[in-house]
């Protein structure tokens, strides 16, 4: 029988049920109601096909298929389903119903395999509610500690280990993921990009992950009357901040040869009010590429215009890097694996870097790592208008079968 | 003896000593319990000065030294005690207690005076409560009718009319403030700005008071995955709005001559996540002048700017129009009047607009009217560091007397 694409859109249609904008897309912050009505499903499924599923460290929800060779390490494959707000229905959903079919037809169809599967859902890929990205696969592999997660807060001021404790996950004593435990790793994601569409194909092959490094910045000048003070004698925070996020754009298109992305996508101004001129403003810089030449060179600068922009206008600011991600490189043996399954599926497929970070950027420390993209349309993502064709889906889902089956036959 | 500084002082302290933030500068919303307090102690000094003590449609404080001649035209003075949230301690305050020391002094001297002398106190100038300004100045003239009184609501739900009777105001039946009730009406308020301090003046003389057209203007484009959509196949709306809101200060200082001003003050990014390309930005455009048809030519400029910016970024865009206020020209024979004044004081002072509103800006439709304006130290204004010298106050309210003196007579 093979993959049922069928299936696959069920879960996914299950899954996306669970939202808390209805109406406004995908909102599924880790841990909350939604989330946890979606986790369940899915755990619900891997116990169906005889999986043993745990919560790991992170709060990780993993299902195992053993294998038939004790002790050999797993092969994994998996991905998120918290979102952004109001985010789309793929976006990190797609790869985990993926798992769920490929574990679903090797237990099914009874495929010998001499490594346990593991389908696993990694917890706050996006960041979207703790304000720090891949806190689970972190957290797993034991580059965040407990303290961590107890520093760690959403908005409410609600740790991470207490949102996951309040949501009925506990780890207990479950081990880290040391190298060795894991063989291999594959993800299958949606490129949230138009380069694959802009091609026409279904299947690109990821050989590495763009770093990315965040900053924020704040700018601040004086608030004052927006009709009395004169043009000529105003600290307009926001007139400076506008200069620095138009060279943001121009940097990166102009200067860095087409390789680096530059984001503003944040903005918050002070007091905020249609007749104060903004005596302060605060805004988040998001810079990636795959060389990290290249966004240090982007940063700086960035830096140097704001340094500019404020001494010609009196203004005071104040850089915080928030965030320092490397780029990846992943596994030649995974992506040649990956590209032998293609050709015998007779798939035709594009070698590709990733915009976006994922889970399969932390996991090369402890595990080889491939990635499967498949087409976004438009390139739209992190929005409700998010969409991938089932076909692509149902293509990916077979590339990732025939490979999973060879790392762990 | 004339003008005694002491008691003025003594006055703002007192006023000031009322107020919802006493930490954090003045909160003094009309009537709320500090509001009331305060208005309270101006009503008590004026009655002890033998003034004859109403509240007039609106619930404007009126206090009243009768002339000489029965019927005759009052010639008026005063400003307001309401302010923005932790605003500053001069603010409208600075034009009630100079008020008060006019007529006090005019009292006690038994200067002869063939008007009468109106203090007055207006009620919600800044539109901090009830979201509307100058409330109680369009009241009183018949402006706003009372069933426009029952519709103006607080945060709370609670109407000005309500609001008024529940601080214990009833103007019952008064009369509205028809032409020819008041021969003259002058405020004294603070600058709100730096021209007075930069040209090391005491006294500003106010000829108009600008005109200010705001709009609120939505720009929309693609939100997107901040990390894998290349730079040139972005729609990014903060993209956008930067260029306008750069346009809108480079067209205030270069097109413009100088006199116009133009103030985003607040803006909103959509969905506003660090490594989300926004997709909606709002901001509020606020564009001020005494010349109306350059208040017209800016706005025109800064739309076309919006029209092009996002006709080569693939941006939709929306302009709503939010307010529209007419410049207004203030007496040129009140104007000549304090000049005079001023020259025989040997007071050196500046014709200038007034690029705020004021209660002023009402009432020359019933009356003539003039404003004398005071230093603001760094042109401070709308927060707790607001501040005018005594010294210029006192210099203020001798203007003050010796005009309204000359009027009155």
């Amino acid at each position: 029988m093979g993959i049922q694409i069928e299936r696959i859109a069920q879960d996914l249609d299950i899954i996306n049920s669970f939202t808390a904008t209805p109406d406004k897309g995908i909102t599924r912050f880790t841990f909350s109601e939604p989330y946890m009505q979606a986790r369940t499903y899915v755990s619900e499924e891997l116990k169906k096909m005889g999986a043993r599923v745990s919560t790991t460290v992170g709060g990780n929800l993993c299902g195992r298929l053993e294998g038939s060779v004790r002790g050999n390490p797993s092969v994994m494959t998996g991905s998120h389903i918290d979102s952004v707000l109001q985010g789309g229905r793929f976006d990190g959903a797609a790869g985990v119903v993926t798992g769920l079919e490929v574990a679903r037809v090797m237990a099914e169809e009874r495929i010998p395999h001499r490594h346990p599967i593991d389908v696993v859902v990694f917890a706050e890929e996006e960041g979207s509610r703790f304000g720090s990205v891949m806190i689970g696969s972190r957290a797993w592999i034991g580059k965040l500690s407990s303290d961590d997660l107890h520093r760690l807060k959403d908005p409410d001021g609600i740790s991470y280990a207490d949102a996951m404790q309040k949501a009925g996950l506990n780890p207990g004593d479950a081990p880290l993921l040391r190298p060795g435990l894991v063989k291999a790793m594959i993800e299958l994601h949606i490129e949230q990009s138009l380069v694959l569409e802009s091609k026409g194909l279904s299947i690109g092959v990821v050989e590495g992950i763009n770093g990315i490094k965040q900053f924020g910045v704040t700018l601040t000048g004086i608030p004052n009357h927006a009709g009395a003070t004169p043009m000529g004698l105003r600290h307009d925070a926001l007139q400076g901040a506008v200069r620095v996020i138009a060279a943001v754009e121009e940097i990166a298109m102009r200067d860095m040869g087409g390789h680096t992305v530059a984001t503003v996508g944040m903005l918050a101004c002070e007091p905020g009010q249609v007749n104060v001129i903004p005596g302060r403003v605060q805004f988040a810089l998001d810079i990636r590429d795959l060389d990290s030449e290249r966004i240090d060179q982007a940063a700086q600068r960035i830096l140097s215009v704001i340094q500019t922009t404020c001494r010609a206008r009196g203004l005071a600011f104040d850089i915080k890097p928030r965030s320092d991600t490397p780029p990846v490189r992943l596994s030649k043996e995974v992506i040649r694996l990956i590209e032998e399954t293609a050709q015998e599926k007779q798939i035709q497929v594009l070698r590709m870097p990733s915009g976006a970070l994922h889970d399969s950027s932390i996991l090369p420390e402890v595990t080889d790592v491939g990635m499967i993209f498949v087409p976004s349309k438009a390139g739209r993502s992190h929005c409700p208008e998010e969409e991938t064709a089932l076909g692509d889906i149902r293509t990916g889902a077979e590339l990732l079968l025939g490979t999973v089956v060879k790392l762990a036959s």
